[in-house]
Parts: C-alpha cells; sequence; structure tokens
C-alpha cells in the first residue's frame, strides 16, 4: 500500500497483546489473569441500566442526532460540577462532549497542529496519544520523566521549540499511576503560558484519585482557557465504556474549531450514552465514591503485598488509579517478557516497550498492571505467580 | 490560532444553516418547513426500541468495550446480507463497523493518503468529505458532472496525478438525489483499478434507491478488494442516527490499517447501537421495504408537482433517495437566497454553494432539498410556498 497516514504508525497494542492469548490453554485450577487493559468488566449499575432502558422506550431525541457539541444539560452538568470541585469558573460553552476520551485528544490536536508539528508527551505515554500525533504528520517528543515518574517542567522547557504546539500531560498517569502534584501541573502551565503553546492535561482516571479536594488549580486562575485544554471521561466512572462518552474542556474559540473534526468524524456524540452520563452525574455520587474507594482499596493491595516482588528484584516505580507501573528482575526485554507471561503464569499485560519509542531506555525493564479489575484476593494471586519466576 | 488542521476547512454547513434561524420568527400559519438535513425525525419502530431496552437491561456486553473493528455477528450478518443482496462475496473479515459513516470515509482516507495526495470529488460534493480531506492535508481534485448529474470516468481520467490516491463517489447522490447507473460504477472501478488507486462508494442511501436488485455488480467482481472500498449508515435504514453506527467493507489488509485509526480515535463503535443494528437487519426487513416505498412515494411527489417550480424558472436537477437538487431562477447566490427563503419562504434548505468549492460554476444558483421528512401533503405546501417567489 502507499505511504499513508495509518501507515506512519503502529498496530494497536492492546489488540496485539491479545493476539498472544492464540492457542495458549490455561489450566483450569490457574485461569488467566488478565492485567492488560483499564476498562470495567461489569455493566453500569442496575439502577443507571433502568433509567436507560426507559430512556430507549421513551425519549425520541435518544435516537436522533444532536448537537456536534453535545446534548447542552450534560455540557452545564459538567460545567457546574467542574466549577465547584476544582474551585473555578467553567461555563457550559466551555464544555464539548466527544465519543470517548481519545476522540477529545483527537480532536483538540487537530485544532492546534498541522503537519511537521511538535507536541511533547512524557515517557511512558499512552500509546494512543503517540498513534495520533503519528497519523497527524505531528512529532512526539518525548520527555523522560524525573523521580517518581514525575516530569519536570525544567526539563521540558529545554524541548521546546518554533514548532511546538503543546505539552500533553495525563494525570492520574496511565500508564506509570501516579498522580502529578499540583505544583508540577502548575508549573507546566505557566511553561505553556511562556511560550505561546496549549497544555493538554487528560484526567480520565480523576475519580479515582487518591487526594481529596480538587487535585489541582489550573481552573482557579481567570484566564485558565487561554492555555489549558482538559480531557475527561465518563467511561470509567460510569462504567459507559461501550457508550463512548468523553468531554473536552476549553475556550469557546477552541470548541468552535473543534466543532468541525466532531462534526466530520461523527457528527454527534451517541445520544443515549450522554443521557447516561448525565443520569450518572446527577444521581450516582455515592455510587461513585464506593467505587473510588474500592479502587484504592486494591491499589493499596498492591503496596501492602509488593514486598513479595521486590524480595525477587522487582521494583514499583509507580501505582495509582487503575496502574501498577513495575521494574521487572529479568535479562530480557519486557516485549518478550510479556508474551512469555502469558504462557509461564497465566498473566497478561503489557510491557513498558508498549509506552515509549524504541530507541528510548527503560521500557525493556518495565511493565504496566492494570489491576482495576483484580481484588485483594487476585493481588496475591497475580504476586503468588510472579514471585517464583525464574527465567 | 496558529496554522492547524481544523483551520484548512470551513464550519459546518449545517450548523451554519441553523444560525440562519436565529431571530426569525413565523407565522402560526407558516411554521418553518425543515428541508436542510438528511435525517429521520422519528424514532425507531417500536419492536426495535423495546429490543433495545431489553438488551440494555441484560446485556452486559452493550455497556463494554468490544472489539475494534466491530461486534462479530454484525459484520458477519452485513457480509452474509451483502453477498446476497450484490450477488458477490462478502466476508465478515471484509467488514469492519464504524461510529457512522462519517468515520468510514475518515477511517479509508487515512489508509489510503498522507500530505500532499489528491483524492477526486465529483461536484457537488458531500461537504464532510471535502472538510475531511481539507483536514487531513489531502487536495481535493473536482470532477465536474455530466449529463444528469451523473460523473463520467472519461472525464476523470483527465484529472488524475501522480499523487491521486482515490475517487469517492456517492450513490445514490448526496446532495444530488440521483442514483448512479451500474455501468458508471464498473467504468469508475476499472479506472480506478487500471491507475493503482482507490475506489470508495459511499451508498449510506442505498435501501432507498428506487432500482429493484443489486444497483450494480462492483461485488461480483471476485477480485473486487483489490481497488473497492464501500462504505454504508445502518443510520437512515433503522433510524439510528443518534446511535452512530456505520460500516466500511474492505480488504482484510485494509482493515488491519483501519483498525489502527479506529482503535485511536474512538477505541470501539458504540455496542447498544450496534446490537440495534444487528437487531434490525435480522428483523426489520420487511418493515425496511415499506419506509422505502414511503420515500419513493415522496420522491414521486416531488417530481409529479415539479411543473409548479418549472414554470416559474426553476429547474430539477436531481431527484431520488433523501434528495431533491434544484436550479433557481433568482438573480442572486444561492448562498444569499437561502438564508432569505428563511425569512421569506419559512423554508430551511441548503445552498448550493455548500457543496463545491467557491470558484467552480453552478453552485450559486442551486440549491439541495432534503425531502424525505415532508410528506406529499409538505412537498405541496414546500413548493407553493416556493412557487410565488419574486426576488
Amino acid at each position: 500500500m502507499n505511504q499513508s497516514r495509518t501507515s506512519a504508525t503502529f498496530a494497536p497494542p492492546v489488540m496485539e497483546a491479545r493476539r498472544w492469548l492464540d492457542g495458549v490453554t490455561h489450566p483450569e485450577n490457574r485461569p488467566l489473569l488478565n492485567v492488560s487493559q483499564a476498562a470495567p468488566v461489569d455493566p453500569p449499575p442496575a439502577p443507571l441500566r433502568a433509567a436507560m432502558a426507559q430512556i430507549v422506550m421513551d425519549d425520541a431525541g435518544a435516537h436522533l442526532y444532536g448537537p456536534v457539541l453535545g446534548l447542552p444539560e450534560l455540557r452545564a452538568e459538567v460545567a457546574a460540577q467542574w466549577s465547584a470541585s476544582y474551585g473555578g469558573d467553567v461555563r457550559a460553552d466551555q464544555v464539548a462532549i466527544t465519543s470517548g476520551c481519545n476522540q477529545a485528544f483527537a480532536a483538540a490536536i487537530a485544532t492546534l497542529c498541522t503537519e511537521g508539528d511538535e507536541v511533547i508527551l512524557p515517557v511512558p505515554y499512552y500509546f494512543n496519544h503517540r498513534m495520533w500525533l503519528d497519523m497527524s504528520g505531528v512529532k512526539t517528543v518525548p520527555l523522560l520523566v524525573g523521580e517518581g515518574m514525575i516530569p519536570k517542567a525544567a526539563d521540558c522547557a529545554k524541548l521546546i521549540t518554533s514548532k511546538t504546539r503543546a505539552i500533553a500531560l495525563v494525570s492520574p498517569n496511565n500508564p506509570c499511576g501516579v498522580e502529578y502534584p499540583a505544583a508540577t501541573l502548575s508549573a507546566f502551565r505557566d511553561l505553556a503560558r511562556t511560550h505561546g503553546i496549549a497544555l493538554i492535561v487528560d484526567e480520565t482516571y480523576r475519580d479515582f484519585d487518591s487526594r481529596t479536594g480538587a487535585p489541582h488549580h489550573l481552573f482557579a486562575d481567570p484566564y485558565w482557557d487561554d492555555t489549558l485544554i482538559q480531557l475527561y471521561s465518563f467511561s470509567k466512572a460510569y462504567r459507559l465504556t461501550g457508550h463512548r462518552v468523553g468531554a473536552i474542556i476549553a475556550s469557546t474559540a477552541r470548541l468552535a474549531e473543534i466543532e468541525k473534526f466532531l462534526d466530520t468524524v461523527t457528527i454527534c456524540p451517541n445520544q443515549l450514552g450522554q443521557r447516561a452520563a448525565l443520569w450518572g452525574m446527577q444521581n450516582l455520587g455515592d455510587w461513585l465514591s464506593g467505587e473510588r474507594l474500592e479502587i484504592l482499596d486494591r491499589r493499596s493491595a498492591i503496596e501492602d503485598s509488593f514486598h513479595l516482588l521486590t524480595d525477587k528484584g522487582w521494583d514499583l516505580l509507580g501505582c495509582g488509579a487503575y496502574f501498577a507501573y513495575v521494574k521487572h528482575p529479568f535479562a530480557m526485554s519486557s516485549a518478550d517478557l510479556a508474551p512469555l507471561l502469558v504462557k509461564e503464569a497465566g498473566v497478561l499485560l503489557l510491557p513498558g516497550t508498549m509506552f515509549m519509542p524504541a530507541d528510548l531506555p527503560g521500557g525493556a525493564s518495565q511493565l504496566r498492571i492494570a489491576f482495576a479489575n483484580i481484588d485483594r484476593a487476585g493481588v496475591q494471586t497475580l504476586f503468588n505467580r510472579l514471585s517464583p519466576l525464574e527465567l
């Protein structure tokens, strides 16, 4: 085939990892432990499902086209809850609803960049961000993270050129799990503003942050929208992954540009998913608090038991939200180790090499564990399978 | 703002047209007649809504991530029905499900083109096709249509350069309504194959074709997938616009590339919409036949009564599927006429200038009437409002 946008990037890592399962059988007493993907495995809670069924029957609008930038009531609800929780001022016309958070990133980049531009991503990065930049003709400039897997604005400053259009951060981070300190985010915002570039902050996992109160003060700045573009997903909080609903919070002028992209790619976000997200925001606050505590407990389980692996030479590099990011002790690349773990330990996880360019150090010794779907007993099982390994 | 992908294109026409309504009040005895958009205004039939409500309650998978390329059962159903209706051989692994048909076009182009490439579109074109090419750094090469608003492969041959990657046709056509003859499509396929480029055929309106039997023989060619990429939408047939479900039929190798794009932009098509489309395909065949007859009757109503406008200097250039494409008799551009018609006639429609580049002739004297949502009486009302106009 010709050179094309898609030929400029790699195959989706999650699909590649799923192919490692082909032809591998797992003993009955050791079923596969899948810690490869950050996604709920259960449907939304029953009251939300009942509300959705009612909407399907009674609300014709749930089946028809709606506004490109999303359901006005949902945009207003996000604006109100954001204003309250971040202690700032977010208006409904600064909120757009997207077909999932990946599309929010794609749309943001389409308004910022053209051929040959540059965007800075801390590494390890979220691979779909890298893939979209590749397909957009935009160069990914990798920013090596510092201590505790946290990137430093001072390091980032050295990477900015006349072609840089944005810095994109993910907090809590995928794949590293770490929560970026508020001061880190403020420093990046100041850096971006100084250079007249955008700061994209993907907060897909914000509902599972271990900190109480606002995780940053970016929205408390009355001029936040001259620099900040925030991305969000309703998928994790309300278990709506299959309905594809995300959000982008940015200036009204930028949303007018984003409207071009969204109209052309999907016309509008799906209507039932938007109504479900709205119902969730209005009715599932307490339920979500409970979900958060459960995820935080699973995180604690990882931290409490990790000594089982530390004793064997493993290292816990980051832990939080849905993810633990770890260093393995074996004399082989994680790219080879990960498929081997399917056979040898009945564990599916993603290698660090999937989260950074091949020429950068680190990935070969790193693995991502998406622990959100395994409880305390599951964590124990996972460590019991990994700790005896001699490879 | 910087130069960006979105700055390379124009604002969505449908949204622009909707703004013409701002501040205009319509007399009670003359409510607005909206013939601007090709979209159902009613929800899916009650049995499909009931099936969807049941799925929402009982099928956990309807709320979770699914395969990037779509629900296997839906891919298989499309393959089976396509093989039967087109008299050819289409396999399930040659079918991918997308978040609407616009996304199918976007994904196809991403696998074909990169910066500076060219794609040939007959004009008038579907504006979202043009917008996506603009945002992809791809040059739209306009092909003027011939007699009866049908493009000619011989004319197209003169436009092919070393940078041409595809020819994209829409049949039945949006905006012109005309059904491309099978021989036209075969000639374009032969031309594309000779030059080693792709032929994209968007058949969003196939279910409302006035011809019985296969509208073309492209799938009867056992090597169809070396050249043909077909696009489809479930939105019109089953009134699922709000759920965003479309399809792309292409070679398995191309679908592997398309998987990169879909994974990065939306991860997967929404699950409930896919299940609804499958239920529709399996249970609503008779109902859809009735819907088709109703649309064909509306088309006849346009043709039967158009003499009311012909008498005043109007011309019917094309008519079929959801659209009539007409020439108006006024000494002003359709770009000025269309907003004026909102005030003067209580009619919202789109001007021909939205369907072609500004430097091409024709658009200024043309208008698109999306008649799918007005019955015989509505057509009469429309013509009664347009025919007395003196501007």
